[in-house]
């Protein structure tokens, strides 16, 4: 008989000497850990490393108390062995170092494939259990927690937001190593363990993420910990990092900043040691350069690294069918398969699962035996229950009273003002305000200047731990706007950020939004998925504000232009989404006030950083952001009947033109009777099942009418304006006007022309729409086309626009009654700032405004 | 008087002994280049740093033949001069070691902003006068240069389509080397010298690509130089590169697997002395490596780069108003502004420009000096004119009969196939055929095996240059098929590659196509420009196979799961924009054989991998794929008169699950009249107006009806469809099911029953949508939601789909007479393969077929 398959009574009752977990086959080599440390973190290993393959093959028979039968697999085999036996053995060693030395810390998993792991050690440390009681710790729990992985009505296969203790899901491959430098920021206390996997290693926005230790104070941050966990092979290819020569792979990270400790072999005991080694070097020269660092003025640190080579399967089937499968891309996914139809291949499962001597490490009820549950930390100091990795927050964000940077309206349409400028006098009192808490950053690729938020450095600087020289600009060992060339990294640091709890903006060009694409949408997902979890607190929302947008590129040309990263949102779910087009100065401030308020959204916020005509005061935009759409009677002449056309705006530069449009129409065509429709929101153009901003039918028709034209001029692709509004009553009478990728370097105006955006062909849109003007229309429609002409031949000879254009200003005139307001909106009615704890649905109904 | 006013004829009658381009101010230092070289080599960069200047100011008086008078200056100054004088230094320098090797030689332009310098360069070897004659090599045509840079009317800021010799805008960082890497395969004569800036250098895919040479064979591929250009400043911030220490960034690119040379100072000439030898020295070294290289067996060497350090805005203002200007991030975009308003400003540019001494560059007539003019290489071997870098082809492609890989329909829907593993035999012959002329490579992060295209390994193998072992799967030195964990390499790859005249495909799982949204973005903008200038030829399609795709995430879940790929290229034009989504394997193979035969487009197909139902046999599927669209009568129970309802589909899962439905509609509710219609090419959908292959409005009535209910089964996010139609008469009555992100890892039916995409959901949408068919109706509906609890009780106790769904095939039935065929498509009637390098437009016509 297999001495493994040897049950665990016949074994008591050979009263063995050593310890139950004790690993018989486990030689003692020397090193930090003592015979029994060594062995129990062995046999802890070797626990984690059985739930894990459990999870993946079984869905009945937990303990292997019977013989394993066909029946006892999962029909469908879902899930990855291959980096799981490595994180395992880091998360067991990391579990020995937070004891030893009580540190706090959270982990980021960037194989986030190895969630079987994850999820076997969350279900160790109790945490597990705690959270989901069904899956207990006994025989049963432990059959439902092998049973609900990758199965239908269970749980995901990668380390998900039902995974306690988890950021990063880790699906997508690349941001682990940012979301972990965004969680040590300004947590000086804690320290960020971060396993980079030798595939994510591959990918761009890992490769740019080495350089983040060059912004990381020091001393008022906290620490990350690469472990660049090398196991040779991705699904099918060798790894690049692990298989590039050790020299350069040793130069290489050097090259970025850290001091490498390589942890290289396949032989358990001496694996231990040498891990053990590496960890307590790691972590002495931590707390070394952390005792030194003081208010960091001296530099970037060398910060420890630690590179794990380990085979790929580590501890699985050593071969299938002649084929080497331990140490090779075999067992990347599922190394033996179709083991419910194979015999042998079931045979080599049992085998491989009873290598784990199970009877040795879990009691009769299938507990975890007491010496091994006493291994990991306790309470919050487990890694799977951190309270960092559940968006806790020491302090509430506070927010200054918006009217302290009111810009002063001087005649409606008659002042310009850059409403990124304003912005940043707000922002620089909101990092003012939480300067102590130190609970918020500005993230941007090189911009923060060049989009005029420049007011922050009044106040704070650029993070910056490199040499700094006189003719630097406003950097400083800890500033709060990290600015670095790559979104990837500024949207990594900002989601690491905001998942711990703090808050944040991102601030970059619009067209390069489209960059992190692919990060903002896990993001969304993430956020999907965390909501429906009780026990997950609400996540700081991500703020991205697009500036230097694509109506005023004026150094480049059509490689900046592009709106398209609003489309992207808002394909994103309604309860996640949301898309900001404010006006002017005042509702930009009233936006941004507002989504700093908020959780569990992407609040994309869309301004323009050049002088443009102010439309509202303070307290108009308070009301006109609250409602997001609403009629601007000031501009209309609709008088009492229904007007004649509809005239709807959404965005600064489209906002600037429609009103020029109607002035136009007002003096050329004055009995033409015009509604000005300003959206600030553009979610309440769908219907309200769609996103929780969609306005009422009703309500909707009361703005748009049941039958007039619309001409609506709008921000960026048209069709998004159609495809928001095709469930609506009139529907079939909009003519939107937007960005028709006719993008080049022109002036501001004949970029407008280009794209038919413009005035011009607005109020030309206007009179087309409209039956029967007659005589007067024509007489209108060739005006505006001499005034084309006219634009087009001066701009192409001086390179300027002509003045009556630029200069333009909407006219004083005696403003119609107001109506009532049609809309009723609170955006603006929002809760405290200070996020409960005392439970999500108390916490989730007070942060959420208008939805 | 400052002598650098001194006019020229006044030096002439001095008869200076030196030769007229002298640099008066230029001692000798010792190097590579003699005293005359060294003069002349000067001279060449003054000129083109006087020409870049002269673009981002002047608008007259080019020659500062007269005092720069306010109006001579441009009214709006545009453009970045920072990195220009350093671009300017490479380009002559590369001009000397082309000329002295005669070496075939492209440059891609890291910092395209530094088109100024691009432009001049372009102007000064004669390219740019014989491609616009209206810039032609004299004062005026110097005259129309300056003005039309950044202007109305005239050129873009960047290193655009407009400029000969460009394969690369740089508008959006971060893509220069992949690009370059991607020009030099399979082209072994070919030196792509890459400039690398230093802001560029931070970005994520800049920094995943520098492993790029670990693919590169250093026999059958051409070589890359790159060239890191650091000059110390983004817009506003230091660069990490540039400021980490010297000793650090030379492990980094040791690391990175190069031989760094650097080259650092701002004296003219010793960096001239120190640039020629540095290139001189890597040059040999590349030639060195390239013969030993052979076949390439040895592996991967250490490639030669140069870093050049030099000042940003070198030769530019030292100071403006006190303030450090030159190696400052000052310099980034104009140094010196408002020169037309302030005449201290306006002295400052006018000395700045005359430090240049045009009058010891440009003759009477303002063409450049002969024995300047001569420097440069000349005809195909100039920078600017090197046919590679317009897309120069020296093989067409040769492309197999599609008959020869047909997936035989044995019972139409109740045969399974895998469609991209009938893909793959396809492209394993394209490989083959096309085996000697090297001009056909598949690109994929490490998914080609998994996406089942490996019968391309019957025939070559992955590309890598490091050791090989005995476990590894198919690595050949050779090889064809370029995998790494970089979606950012392999489309940077693939862009370079088309863009120098090769085809190839690139694979990806369709939910990470969004990780190059941006990079597929400017490339679309790359075809859309390049396509209005009759001198570019025409650029092999990019090709976009996405697999692994939303509907069939076995192994991984939600974070996998996004068609959102299809709405990005969607928002692209439809000049440029294909998307393809073929029902099954035959239908794939056409689609793909059509879309190896265009150019100038982004073709984007999305197929499964896992077994399914087949449809059509290869023959039908040359002619479905054809029209794009079109009514599947065999599946119709229409008879003659109009239908009930139409059930529409477009996707390979949602082709199976809305038949599956119809048959369920057509044994329980016989009466039901019912149409299928099938979707191939999404583009058909629109209006004609909005994209080439829209539908004509009395072709799109003649399949959807003017007034029947629709219900749409689409692979994606469901409100694509509703804009692509939102114009169509009977739009107001489709009901459309796709993916609405309820996604989970789950079975692939419970998938589609979450996103109500299933069977029973689309037959109950029939069902509820054709009003009058009472009791039975509503029996039919008792059945669905019978049917439905059924399937998810089964599905959460077995983790299996029931055997009813799983193994569900279309039955045998009497197919109705088919009508005539309603769209006459001619999607297969493409022209020859070969690029006709007689003119564009002929080309274009060629290729072009169903627009």
């Amino acid at each position: 008989m297999d001495a493994s398959r040897e049950p665990r009574k016949a074994r008591e009752e050979r009263r063995d000497p050593e310890p139950a977990y004790g690993s018989h086959d486990l030689a003692f080599v020397p090193g930090p850990l003592g015979p029994d440390g060594l062995r129990r973190i062995d046999a802890y290993w070797r626990a984690a490393n059985y739930l894990s393959v459990g999870q993946i093959y079984l869905m009945a028979n937990p303990l292997l108390r019977e013989p394993l039968r066909p029946e006892h697999v999962k029909p469908r085999l879902l899930g990855h062995w291959g980096t799981t036996p490595g994180l395992n053995f880091i998360y067991v060693h990391l579990n020995r170092v937070i004891r030893q030395r009580d540190l706090d810390m959270i982990a980021v998993w960037g194989p986030g494939h190895g969630a079987p792991g994850l999820v076997a050690n969350a279900y160790l440390e109790g945490t597990y259990s705690e959270i989901y009681p069904d899956v207990a710790r006994d025989a049963e729990g432990m059959g439902r927690l092998f049973r609900q992985f990758s199965f239908p009505g269970g749980i995901p296969s990668h380390a998900s937001p039902e995974l306690p203790g988890s950021i990063h899901e880790g699906g997508e491959l690349g941001y682990s190593l940012a979301h972990a430098f965004g969680a040590a920021l300004d947590n000086p206390g804690l320290t960020v363990a971060c396993v980079i996997g030798d595939g994510e290693a591959e990918t761009g926005p890992l490769a740019a993420s080495w350089h983040a230790s060059k912004f990381l104070h020091p001393g008022a941050d906290g620490t990350v910990l690469p472990i660049l966990h090398l196991n040779g092979w991705k699904i099918a290819n060798p790894t690049i990092l692990a298989r590039m020569p050790e020299t350069e792979l040793r130069s290489l990270l050097v090259g970025y900043g850290y001091a490498p400790t390589f942890v290289d072999g396949n032989e358990p005991a001496r694996m231990h040691q040498a891990m053990a080694a590496a960890l307590d070097a790691a972590l002495d020269a931590i707390a070394e350069i952390r005792r030194h660092a003081g208010r960091g003025d001296g530099g970037r640190p060398h910060w420890p690294m630690i590179v794990l080579r380990s085979p790929k399967g580590w501890t699985g089937p050593k071969t299938v069918e002649g084929n080497p499968v331990e140490g090779t891309w075999r067992s990347h996914q599922v190394p033996v398969a179709a083991t419910r139809e194979n015999p042998a291949h079931l045979a080599i499962l049992q085998a491989w699962m009873r290598s784990y001597r199970p009877e040795d490490l879990f009691a009769e009820d299938g507990s975890l035996l007491p010496a091994l549950a006493e291994l990991p930390p306790q309470g919050p100091r487990r890694l799977s229950a951190n309270p960092h990795a559940n968006a806790h927050t020491s302090a509430p964000l506070r927010l200054p009273d918006l009217r302290d940077f009111a810009v002063s309206v001087q005649g409606r349409g008659r002042t310009r003002a850059e409403a990124t400028r304003a912005l940043g006098t707000y922002l620089r009192d909101v990092l003012t305000l939480n300067a102590k808490a130190r609970n918020f950053r500005i993230m941007g690729p090189d911009e923060t200047a060049s989009n005029r938020l420049d007011a922050v450095f009044e106040v704070t600087g650029r993070a910056w731990q490199e040499a700094i020289f006189p003719s630097d600009d406003h950097l400083a060992r800890d500033g709060r706007v990290m600015e670095v060339l790559s979104e990837h990294l500024c949207e990594g640091w900002l989601e690491g950020y905001v998942l711990t709890g703090r808050h944040g903006l991102f601030a970059t060009y619009e067209a390069f939004a489209h960059v992190v694409d692919s990060m903002v949408n896990q993001h969304a997902k993430w956020l999907k998925s965390s909501r429906d979890l009780p026990w997950r607190r609400p996540v700081p929302s991500l703020n991205i504000l697009l500036s230097s947008h694509v109506w005023r590129q004026d150094h480049n040309g059509f490689s900046h232009q592009d709106p398209g990263f609003i489309d992207f949102v808002a394909n994103k779910r309604g309860d996640t989404a949301r898309i900001y087009l404010p006006p002017d100065a005042n509702c930009l401030l009233c936006v941004t006030d507002h989504c700093l308020h908020t959780y569990d959204r992407i609040n994309v916020v869309v301004a323009g950083k050049q002088p443009a005509l102010q439309w509202l005061s303070l307290d108009e935009a308070v009301t006109h952001c609250a409602a997001g759409i609403d009629i601007w009677d000031w501009a209309s002449n609709e008088g009492e009947a229904e007007p004649d056309v509809v005239m709807a705006c959404a965005g600064d530069v489209p906002t600037q033109e429609m009103l020029a449009a109607v002035d136009w129409l007002r003096r050329h065509v004055p009995e033409l009777r015009v509604r000005v429709v300003n959206v600030v929101d553009l979610m309440t153009l769908p219907a309200p099942e769609t996103h929780p901003h969609g306005l009422d039918d009703p309500t909707f028709d009361s703005l748009f009418t049941r039958g007039r034209p619309v001409v609506f001029a709008y921000h960026g692709y048209p069709w998004l304006i159609h495809r928001l509004t095709y469930k609506r009553t009139n529907h079939g009478n909009f003519h939107v006007h937007g960005f028709i990728e006719e993008g080049t370097t022109t002036t501001p105006f004949d970029m407008c022309v280009l794209n038919r955006l413009d005035r011009y062909h607005l109020a030309q849109a206007a009179l087309r729409a409209v039956p029967g003007l007659g005589a007067r229309a024509e007489h209108a429609e060739q005006a505006l086309r001499d005034a084309l002409a006219a634009h087009r031949e001066h701009v192409r000879r001086t390179g300027e626009d002509l003045p009556e254009v630029r200069d333009w200003a909407w006219p004083e005139r005696r403003a119609p009654e107001d109506h009532d307001r049609r809309i009723e909106g609170d955006i603006m009615q929002c809760g405290p700032t200070e996020a409960d704890a005392s439970g999500r649905a108390e916490a989730v109904d007070g942060w959420t405004m208008v939805s």
